[in-house]
């Protein structure tokens, strides 16, 4: 008997408080109880992105989302940017060079984070560029962008700066309209703690006005028809009903719980986890690491693609390898979500685990020391809760 | 935001394949349908107890099944020997008196296992004793008695051998036949993996006798009623279904993993605990310390009463404090049921937070070590699940 954790990037585990509402009986979404249910969701999302523009929420994938913004914001032959440090700025040029639109790019070494100035500088050169793309945290790297410093360069311009955040939003600090963010991607099986199934995005005035001339085809992704649905209390086509509802329930934990707090949490899991894996002696990948994803340097004279299977098959714990270029020289260990200390503590042990099986040479229990020193402090802080 | 562990000696943790389980819509207990349920748990309780006599489920808690023991073979001023090595021991006698039946006690320091010997000296001495009632481990101070041992014994003489196996059923040892135990109780909500609500009992052919010429007062508790009701394929009163469903599913989950795996199960996670414990610099409580629940001396000069409460409302575990003569003095880990070592992993890490705020002096992640190097042999050996 072995029980089984999701410690992956996504999909993340989901809590029972959120399955138990996800489990009731299925109702019809053409009613006003759903209509209640879905526009208290959409606050509750503007909540978790920090913005009274608009989001919107689709019954598809990320890379569905992905594609909504381009399709809505963009004209064929169009001039944009798109930064690619990783598997998922390759999707964001994959889907432009897909529907005609000409990107340029900016190509980062992985596991390294783009240089803001590269940015500013080609947009100096470029002043036709109708959108910058880009990741907030690039997860097959593990990478956290400065999304902060970059909008402050591309929203001077007339560039949409278009942020797929599917690991970054709920986990690090992104007030959109604070820093003026145009549209920011997210799914729901990441920090949101749901099974996977909606993409969400926030769609800014700026956007608005670029949609205006976009002529790129679309149906199923239209958000102008998605607004229209949405002012009257409903969605476009059939919506996602049982994932809305949990996503109502997930978002109202959130907001429970606090947005800093949130952020806060992923932090002190995430410096924990770097503290274990340095005091295994092993190396980081990311050279800006995110807070979602820690992805690590498969060590010398091992065979990478044997800690994720060993992991998963033998200790029961889905973490992720590397992909593409990354594929058996990168694990990645994920860390959003519905995540706490205990998750932290299982992992580690599993690892220490699978590594000693792969004959890697470590002491015992290190992992424990390094991960208790960072967590305790932070621990210690809390209140007790009210039985 | 906190994950919440059980790791008491009961309730214990219920894995989420029972929960489903038990979520499916209720269904009438007077039906083809239960029956077969029923009959077939039946047989699984069998598997489980090792038997091939009788075993009744009982709408009660493991108090209620105690009761159903004595009810069912003894009469008013019978003769009985009650080993009382904790609360649990004290159970025993406290029904006896109840019901007007005469124990002799035999008084044993808590923490400590009885002298099966001081058995034998009784019943030489009192050859009138109609039944030995003692606990499998007692819960309350987390010692194993010597069971085979003692029914050795007393199955030679013309006593009944009534062992209370709550947290031992499931965990250790314990072939009801070959070992010729004549009752065994045993309670749903510890190593069984279910809320608690269904109190179970072995009854052998000797306790049938005794059963005969018993005049004990009995309506609810009445196993002839009981044991008609099992040859029509029911029960006597109601049972308590969702839970006779879960029962039934977490029985099929124990033979799937085979007894004996779930008995080396518990047996390599109790070591681990009892490794962990002593590389903290703690002391166990139990001389002959059961592989259900560990009880731990509270060390000088910190307060024993803050350990449990710490523990679950600022670190969201779960354990249990000591209980009446023991307050304060231990606390308890319990280790049965659906357990497995990322429960090591996760308890130790909070234990390790919790003394440290009681200024309680040790290495940082010294039990994970100790931990590691019991269960990594063991976890070795497993074979890799196909995926």
């Amino acid at each position: 008997m072995l029980k089984d954790f999701l410690i992956a990037p996504g999909p993340t585990a989901v809590p029972s408080e959120v399955l138990i509402e996800m489990s009731r009986p299925i109702y019809h979404h053409r009613t006003p109880r759903f209509s209640q249910l879905f526009m208290e969701t959409i606050e509750l999302l503007k909540y978790l992105y920090q913005t009274k523009q608009d989001v919107f929420i689709l019954a598809s994938s990320g890379t569905g989302a992905m594609e909504t913004a381009v399709v809505n914001t963009l004209s064929p032959g169009d001039s944009v940017l798109v930064v690619r440090s990783g598997k998922f700025g390759e999707r964001w040029g994959e889907i432009c060079e897909a529907y005609n639109v000409s990107p340029a790019y900016i190509d980062v070494e992985w596991g390294e984070a783009v240089d803001p100035k590269r940015i500013e500088d080609h947009l100096k050169e470029h002043p036709d560029v109708k959108a910058v793309f880009t990741q907030y945290t690039e997860t097959s790297t593990g990478v956290t962008h400065d999304i902060k410093k970059i909008s402050d360069i591309v929203s001077k311009t007339n560039a949409l700066m278009i942020v797929d955040a599917i690991t970054g939003l709920g986990v690090t600090k992104c007030p959109v309209d604070e820093w003026k963010l145009d549209v920011v991607i997210c799914g729901s099986q990441k920090s949101l703690m749901l099974p996977p199934g909606l993409g969400f995005l926030s769609f800014s005035e700026k956007a608005w006005k670029a949609n205006e001339s976009s002529t790129l085809p679309r149906f199923y992704f239209n958000l102008k028809a998605e607004k229209k649905a949405q002012s009257n209390k409903t969605t476009a086509w059939t919506p996602a009903v049982s994932l809305i509802i949990g996503l109502h329930k997930a978002l109202q934990m959130i907001k429970d719980e606090g947005i800093e707090e949130v952020i806060k949490r992923h932090k002190i899991i995430a410096d924990a986890i770097r503290a274990g894996v340095g005091a295994l002696g092993l190396e980081l990948f990311a050279k800006s690491p995110a807070n979602s994803v820690t992805s690590i340097k498969v060590p010398e004279g091992i065979d990478g693609l044997q800690i994720p299977k060993l992991m998963r098959d033998k200790y029961g714990i889905a973490i992720a390898g590397g992909q593409a270029q990354a594929k058996g020289k990168i694990f990645r260990i994920g860390h959003l979500g519905y995540i706490d200390k205990s998750d932290v503590a299982v992992v580690f042990q599993s690892l220490e685990f699978t590594l000693r099986e792969l004959n890697y040479t470590f002491e015992w229990g290190s992992s424990s020391k390094a991960v208790q020193e960072v967590l305790y402090p932070e621990y210690k802080k809390l209140d007790i809760r009210k039985a």
